[in-house]
């Protein structure tokens, strides 16, 4: 069992032991990165607790809450709202990036993103109906859906303007890239429903839509369909939430988001795609010379470190950097994370299990001794490809571009501990 | 990229599309195992739907819910209560295995087991102790628990009366097994903290102490809390939910589950159990001979069939079989499903990844031709160790055991395609 042990964190080294005994110390001490904590640690140390009043009276009932929440003490952990937004049909709200951890974001805080608001669907009345250049078209129910031989599989899901280029102002972590978060979904495979169908010749490309007020609607080239394309039921174990589709969504592993069209009604296989509004006046790339990229699907290699990040605070003495990389392409083969603003880099560790096309976790250990710096982190997927400096993605793309940044994101910790997005003047 | 799905779903063979290819056949007619289901298939293939009502005004804004909860289409879906206790101070609620899909359990459905109610815990004022056999006793703040390094590991959780040797009458898979669930947890490893405080060379066990009203106290050998045992602060990303500990927990992968102590408070390291009564009177296994077993921690190998499962109706033609699997010893290495009350077996899909001590879904496509039979899984874990049947069980245990029941669960098919619990009188 030891070596199990030794496989699964990686850590077991005299040097982990040092540091812990570095963090000895401190945790004797006031470290603890905010007033209120540092007082209860020193209070701490001065008497054993006594039995606190919770031990002392039954607690609440077992199902008190038939379907569970979280503790009161938790109610600020909810979804990062933009406050200023003109109206929130077609909105967003982001994921609280920097205070979740492992990979799997709860249903109730992942991100949400809509056109027209949030449609709620009966599902005894919702059909999918398969049309097009297809041999027999189908009208399935949900009921009909459910029969097809099943998969789960723990992918990630990014908004492709995640953030915006012109959008990097933000403070914490999931004002800048909480438009991703990461479930395990549990659905049909598309080739097998379009194969079902039966699809002619001449089919090349399947646009989708949904049963929202926007009838979001995207074309998705055959080979991703007949490749590892899902249709969605459930996510995490449980049925879809309404803000994620239900009762049934598409799910393009490593594309965009606005690509997994959700509350799914129709499958139009064609020869040409729609080129719908969200893939021409929206969805596409200005570039320097003026003209637009069009069906950038692919959401390419990027990371963040989610601790610590903007509006943290950070003790002198042992931190853990912590943070999420995650790949469109497949897996991520490495998160290198700098302390001194890229003049180095050293290799963090990579939870396991590293799955394609899913968040990986990864984690370093460092001691800050209290200087000014910036903190970054950088993705290298099994591809090769390497995240980029926001210098190097402008380089090649310009500054008119509002999709698909996925430059290396900067921290600043100041003398104080202080954290703060270092994109923005310290 | 097609290569990835083959190793993915490992269904790409002519035998499937001849499966889906008689499947087609039903999409059409009423196949769908539930007479509103198959009016509804019927009024489909009848006409196209029109534009539902659904799409013919906004829906609801962004952050209408700025923590997410289910469709209120699925308000029924929540956990199994019993609804003849005698209190619900000391009792347990169930997942509802039978509805759920994949490996992940959303935190609203874990389930619960409880000893004195659900504390409600103040994270600021909560106080960790480890004292006994230690060179340094430590009082540590939740704050200072979340600066040690951290890890995030997808485990299951058990309940060691899942079923009571005398509990096999229930209705669904929830009544049967639903004190099982499973989670990606968070925390610091539990080997870590004890170095910290540095063992004496006399620890053999460490005796952990819960801050409800039961002070629940368990006595765990110090080898496991060396080995893979957590202290964990978060589930499924987010903080711990109330009923499951928080602000902070023992997880001890494998072991059952009443050893992993809720609402921690204090780490007593000792040279000898505590002999506690949940080590003594409770939590321990009568044998044939009259003598009872004590510190049997181990959840030996165990699966079941969650679809088609009791209460479920199917019909003729395909139908995927699909359940769980779990060891406490390691990985699930085969899962095998009988179709003929077993007489004959046949090995299922592994739905990758399969982890040490998590749940594994399992999954085999059957054409059902309507004949009554009996259907069984029996898993089989990485040490070779088989699920038994009941009377194999009882043949070594007697039947005065109460815990640690592992058998393999049956399920009757009638002609009409009810399914109902084996283990009961047809």
């Amino acid at each position: 069992m030891s070596d199990a042990r030794t496989d699964r964190d990686g850590l077991a080294s005299p040097q982990r032991r040092h540091v812990l005994g570095r963090g000895l110390a401190l945790v004797g001490g006031a470290v603890v990165g905010n007033a209120a904590a540092e007082k209860a640690a020193a209070e701490s140390a001065a008497a054993p607790p006594d039995v606190p009043e919770w031990m002392k009276a039954p607690g609440a009932d077992v199902g008190s809450e038939p379907y569970g929440s979280p503790s009161r003490f938790e109610r600020d952990l909810i979804r990062n709202i933009p406050k200023s937004l003109p109206q929130y049909t077609s909105a967003s709200s982001r994921t609280p990036l920097q205070d979740l951890d492992g990979i799997i974001t709860p249903n109730g805080l992942f991100y949400e993103r809509h056109h027209g608001g949030i449609p709620e669907i009966d599902p005894d009345r919702h059909r999918l109906m398969i049309h097009g250049l297809v041999e027999r078209p189908l009208i399935l129910t949900m009921a009909e859906i459910r029969r097809f031989p099943s998969e789960s599989q723990i992918y990630f899901l990014e908004c492709s303007g995640n953030p915006g280029f012109e959008a990097m102002t933000g403070r914490t972590a999931s004002d800048l890239v909480g438009l991703v978060s990461c479930a395990e979904w549990t659905g049909v495979r598309l080739r097998t429903v379009l194969e079902e169908a039966g699809l002619k010749p001449e089919a090349r490309w399947v646009v989708a839509e949904g049963a929202d007020a926007a009838a979001m609607t995207r074309s998705i080239p055959l080979a991703k369909c007949l490749d590892d394309a899902m249709l969605v039921y459930s996510q995490n174990g449980e049925r879809l939430r309404p803000q994620q589709g239900y009762p049934l969504r598409v799910l393009l592993p490593g594309f965009e988001g606005n690509m997994s069209v959700k509350w799914l009604r129709r499958l139009n296989v064609t020869a040409e795609p729609a080129h719908s509004r969200e893939e021409t006046s929206k969805y596409t790339d200005l570039m320097p010379d003026g003209t637009a990229r069009q069906f950038t699907f692919m959401m390419e290699a990027k990371s963040i470190i989610t601790r610590p990040s903007g509006t943290q605070r950070i003790a002198r003495g042992f931190n853990e950097i912590t943070g999420i990389a995650w790949s469109g392409r497949g897996r991520i083969a490495q998160v290198e994370v700098s302390v001194d603003d890229g003049q180095s880099w050293t290799v963090a560790q990579l939870q396991a299990p590293v799955l394609t096309r899913a968040l990986t976790r990864f984690r370093l250990p460092w001691t800050w001794e209290g200087a000014p710096t910036t903190i970054l982190s950088r993705a290298t997927d099994e591809t090769g490809y390497v995240q980029p400096h926001f210098a190097e993605l402008t380089a090649v793309r310009g500054v008119k571009s509002f999709y698909h940044n996925n430059a290396i994101i900067p921290w600043r910790i100041t003398a104080s501990g202080e954290v703060t997005n270092g994109f923005l003047k310290a």
